[in-house]
């Protein structure tokens, strides 16, 4: 399966290649694909210190999606609408969005745009042929990156589709130690976004490092 | 520390008597005192059988609320309004909300109220004086009520007045295996409301009896 990361060279998006390149074939977009390239290279070095193999590609965002059959929108919210007014070739694909529209001022809050959640967003914005999933909204770009540590997190994963949320689902579970939970439709993502301003507070509040997520 | 219960006959109410009243005193509010008295007598009993004394004494909501020093709203979010109109007293004492503002139809969807939570609701309806958290959303009846077994979750306590959230974080700590997080001002508990139709769709989703969450 080939798994396109747009923003790729974020970093949210260079954590998520770390964790997935060794597992998935994973194509790195940029806006500049030098950049795109500079990460792969950094990436394989890593896991290769690591002893792990992987399929990592530079390219494009555009060729990111050309190429994927999931895509992953690696994306701040207040870049979400632009990026994806720039790209094309959607149709058919499964999408998902880790993305979290909030703001932080004293502390972080859950600011939804009017759709109601990113993910509901990306929907308008996006071809109707296009399987649109919420998941790996909580996990923050330090855990994605701490390459020697497992991720012991619960992943809620939102979607109409019910076949691309099962593919979305069975990627979560090849990650590390993450667990993947049928949250619903894209209607209830607000809820899952709205778990990241939270566990940033709960962070910020309680003094620690960085704080996960788990339903049991 | 005295702690009424207004709704203290209802599902959540009465399980939250149970796991209290052996280390709080527990007034148990009711529309009708005789309901409060046979709630009360009933957990006794339970107790007792297990080996646990407990204080208990079953009121009216209104007498709940004079005689606590904390008072818990184990009330419906429908209710919620009516009920706090219906009562008085209120300054200077310390008010837990684990009322959520949901709705089921297919699955659960967070339907706050124009103040954006349930606990922004409730301070605008009390005194100023009154000191609002919220605290044990997410914890469902029938785990209140299973004595036998710990209560192993995270509860994200949110409120304005510090010395008041301490308090609350300080009762919850004392319940069983429970572990409160400060999860900032009140501003932020439509975050923490939010929490429970997620966790009741992942539960009808994944096929779970009972989903609780543990921030790690």
């Amino acid at each position: 399966m080939k798994i396109g990361i747009v923003g790729g060279t974020g970093d949210i998006g260079e954590g998520m290649a770390m964790r997935l390149s060794p597992v998935f074939d994973v194509i790195v977009g940029s806006r500049e694909q030098d950049k795109a390239e500079t990460t792969c290279t950094m990436t394989r070095d890593m896991l290769k210190k690591r002893g792990k193999d992987c399929s990592l590609a530079g390219v494009s965002n555009q060729q990111a999606v050309d190429d994927a059959d999931v895509v992953i929108l690696a994306i701040p919210f207040r870049h979400l609408e632009m990026t994806l007014a720039s790209l094309h070739g959607f149709e058919g694909k499964t999408i998902i969005s880790p993305v979290n529209p909030m703001e932080k001022h004293e502390f972080f809050t859950f600011v939804p745009p009017a759709d109601g959640s990113a993910a509901l967003m990306v929907r308008r914005l996006l071809p109707k042929s296009a399987h649109i999933c919420s998941a790996f909204n909580t996990i923050a770009a330090n855990r994605w990156k701490a390459l020697d540590e497992e991720l012991e997190y619960s992943v809620p994963v939102c979607g109409d589709d019910e076949s691309a949320k099962h593919d979305v689902m069975g990627i979560v579970n090849r990650i590390s130690k993450l667990q993947a939970f049928d949250a619903g439709p894209l209607a209830v993502s607000c809820m899952v976004e709205s778990l990241t301003p939270l566990v940033l507070n709960i962070a910020r509040y309680n003094k620690m490092k960085d704080v996960g997520i788990q339903f049991r």
